[in-house]
């Protein structure tokens, strides 16, 4: 298993719906914080420094809501890279409160240039992708 | 093929993130729009009815997203019943923008009741969601 | 009073909290909604052309939540022109659902260039912006 | 000045619209982000509690923009209790970035119970909110 990065997410009044349970899309906002978080912290490259020159554009995901979480729920992401291509980056997402998992994501993003055209990793940054989760 | 519903989507400012195109959680927010249409409109069943004694939480979705989409592009989902289960129904969707695709999702929702249990789709719903599509 | 544009909202799924009624920054997302269709409808300038050479940030708005909205709730929006400035519009929104108000909001918003800086109206808008309502 | 309580907020991509700065909803959720952290924080009455019982819908809110946020930037919202009324709440929140000031919301939010009637504040929480601010 490759890199790991763990985020921590409360669920607030604004991703729940009038089940009281958290709304799907709210979900993707959350995987979206926690990708970008993974490259600030571990990765040091913030989307908006590594925005202003390239991209990195979600090509497909694909995601099992396995329990709802409701509202003070206290969640967990635990991002994992799963395959680092010469220029996509494949990952998983497992969420879970306490000891139940909540949903699972596998996506892949990909490196782009300011046109959008694909474009293979900075080495540092393919260097650090790979490195051994621990 | 099953039961088809068409549900056209503006891109607005709303929807579109710093590089100038959708935000992909904004695209699962067209998608639960489109799925509200499709019961109201086509099944006859709106959410705001449905969800006084019952629930449709989605299981899992996947999306590939094929090209990205820019604000004032006219996006038409095409909504496709895929499969009706005893308690669920799986289903596409295919976003387009003029000849070209956009993303393709699909999908597992579970009818279930006000303690999220599955329960059987009432037989009138059944029988719409079993319908020959076009 | 000056220029008017009315524009409809369901209250769908996505707008509600868990207490069943509109989450309050989702109004703000209506209030824009609302707007982006005035300049394309209305003033026959859509956001996105504007957007690529000027912008109009909402320089202040003023809201009093008159009474909730709930899910399935037909909101009609009214937009009137308030005041034309040399660089800016001041407006009000009206929103009601049957005879009963739900919301009113007052704003001002600023035409810039892209940099950012106030702008005068160009002419054929002022003209617009600056016609008597019916 | 009455009780007074400091929320960190980064500006994240979500936040950001196609020129680039914070789209003006998402100052809304930032808010209501701040007064729920508020409840948690310094009156020790999580939203995920209060909401089984009662509610504090948003009445009226008035923001001023003062300067646009960017990607990246680094928000201080100031919550400041401004008058505690038997079954209302009026604060003000000053967001800044450094030393410049972003945004200044004053709002009124009002204690309900379930039946959406106002009601008033229980004593233990008026007690706090009538803290003198440091």
């Amino acid at each position: 298993m490759g890199l790991r990065y763990t985020f921590e997410q409360k669920v607030l009044f604004k991703h729940c719906d009038p089940a009281g349970i958290v709304f799907f899309p709210r979900y993707f906002e959350m995987i979206n914080d926690c990708v970008e978080h993974f490259f600030s912290d571990a990765l040091n490259w913030p989307f908006e420094n590594l925005l202003r020159t390239e991209g990195v554009p979600t090509a497909d995901i694909s995601t099992r809501f396995v329990a709802p979480s409701r509202h003070g729920d206290h969640l967990r992401l635990t991002f994992s890279v799963m395959r680092v291509g010469r220029t996509s980056l494949s990952y998983r997402i497992d969420a879970t409160c306490g000891d139940e998992t909540r949903f699972e994501a596998t996506a892949t993003l990909v490196h782009v240039n300011l046109r959008g055209r694909p474009s293979p990793w900075p080495e540092e940054i393919r260097a650090k992708l790979t490195e051994e989760g621990s």
